[in-house]
């Protein structure tokens, strides 16, 4: 089996090699653009770990991998439109780069390559496959929708909340590993306990991102701490505030809410809000409890326990950036 | 064999059956919107005569047909806010009755939907018609960002031109029929004839749709006549004249391109100098030899003369809009 290292090379060196040779130019530079600004390849790397898991060579899932990868960086470049976001990366967006007409077209062939990689997977897998990258891609699709009513909206329970992060992130990782062990040779309901941990991982993964964007290491976090705070994004540790905060608290909390001219004293009282409630404790339980039903359901799966070392290692690699 | 009329009514059954039940509905609703404005349903019907020339049930092949008008329609959602267009069949186009988020996002989850439905053909033709689908779905996206480029070029070449329309419009007939053949059972060469009967009818038609605007009746042609001449579109007539102009009528066409303000004698000036330089006879010629190319192939394919009747009425249909 390979390292998570030697998966993002070899991830990498595909992405590279790729030359797009179609025409118009314009359709195809944005997808080499933002397919080689880099990223941890996470998804790919998933779908390799799963089809290694069930004794299945990566080579036979590279072009699956890629695929969940063009189609992870598709969903960026649209959703960067619709966030109005300039940067990806370190590195202007790509409807900045070049305009949003480009951007929401070379979205859209993104979508067809990462089809045509996904159909190259042997026969007898070939429906499944397919059957879960859609029903995947509508997910995430719904995810987004989801998250962008709950930017209009005050009254966003912490169900919905969990619902949406499920859609938005969790399920492509599900999804890939899904994927990953059935192109592997996985049985079904083993390949369906592959999505189980991988749908529990992303998650966990999305509260530790909650967490961080308050908490973090502003060295290590890659993204501005606070951020959320001062976007007023409806995240777990804001939802969780308000649900918990009683008379002086709750008003002291919807006032910095409203508050937009002071954004030092803003993320720093909202951050002594929630140490007051101790929300951290909260969104930590609930990540721990998704790590831990990650990890039973990756128990379940019918391989010597060696072999799971490595998804274990890729849980705890996640955890570990919490620090 | 069932008359167009008949699967046309057929489809807007099957289309406005479908309700979209998964959440959130900001994301389904514009999908209805679009689907349920009607039109002549073109490529779904040609699927089904496809399937029926070859002696397949329509119903076997409505899952495919419904699947291509949604794959159309998302194109239009999405070109639609590339060329900002206000109206579509009479009404508000869904980035602006809703906004432009919401048109991309339910354009990237009506592709899924198409995917969803194409996925359902039989095992035997499942990788063939994925793949034919996903050609398409390319060609149509290549297609409109040539067209796009084009608006910022003044030397555009007829063969250019033409590539252009034949990705943009031509392939998704095309395609549409060869996955409708193949779905009624036909083998690869003559679901391939059949392509090319497609593919030569929508470079025809797509010909006479550029005649149209300039000579065609203004209550039978559903657009505004002269709508081309306006936004001085590069079409086979503007690109011929440019062409064939010398001297003062070059001049003279090239100062009525520059002209903004006065749009009654705009369309009536080069309308003239199209009659001058007999564009509208070459365009005839051209769109002829198209419709006998797709007459050929459509001669060659082997199943009895009488069942290709519908198909070469269907091609006098679409020529009859001259009048």
């Amino acid at each position: 089996m390979h390292s998570i290292e030697q998966l993002q090379a070899l991830i990498n060196k595909a992405i590279n090699d790729t030359q797009y040779t179609e025409q118009p130019v314009e359709l195809y530079e944005p997808i080499s653009y933002l397919m080689e600004l880099g990223g941890k390849r996470m998804r790919p790397v998933l779908v390799l770990v799963s089809t290694e898991l069930f004794g299945g060579q990566v080579l036979k899932a590279l072009d699956a991998a890629i695929g969940i990868e063009i189609f992870h960086n598709f969903t960026l470049m649209h959703d960067d439109i619709m966030d109005k976001a300039p940067i990806r990366r370190g590195k202007p967006t790509v409807h900045v780069k070049w305009n949003e007409s480009a951007a929401i077209l070379s979205g859209d062939v993104m979508f067809v390559e990462a089809y045509k990689l996904m159909i190259k997977v042997e026969d007898n897998i070939l429906r499944d496959v397919l059957a879960i990258f859609s029903e995947t891609a509508s997910g995430v699709c719904q995810g987004q929708q989801a998250d962008m009513n709950f930017e209009n909206r005050n009254d966003v329970s912490l169900a919905e909340y969990l619902e949406m992060i499920r859609q938005k992130t969790a399920v492509l990782l599900a999804g890939s590993m899904q994927i990953g062990a059935l192109i592997g040779g996985a049985a079904q309901n083993q390949a369906k306990l592959l999505y189980e941990f991988g749908q529990n991982l992303g998650l966990a993964f999305q509260l530790q991102d909650d967490i961080l964007d308050v908490y973090g290491d502003p060295e290590k976090f890659g993204k501005q701490v606070g951020g959320d705070i001062l976007s007023n994004k409806k995240t777990f540790m804001l939802i969780k505030a308000k649900e918990l905060a009683k008379g002086n608290i709750a008003n002291e909390l919807i006032q910095w809410i409203e508050t937009s001219n002071n954004p030092t004293a803003k993320v720093e009282a909202i951050t002594n809000i929630y140490n007051q409630l101790e929300v951290r404790k909260l969104a930590t339980f609930l990540m721990e409890d998704y790590v831990n039903k990650a990890l039973h359901a990756l128990d379940q799966i019918a391989v010597e326990a060696g072999k799971k070392e490595l998804l274990k290692g890729f849980a705890e690699q996640l955890l570990i950036r919490e620090q």
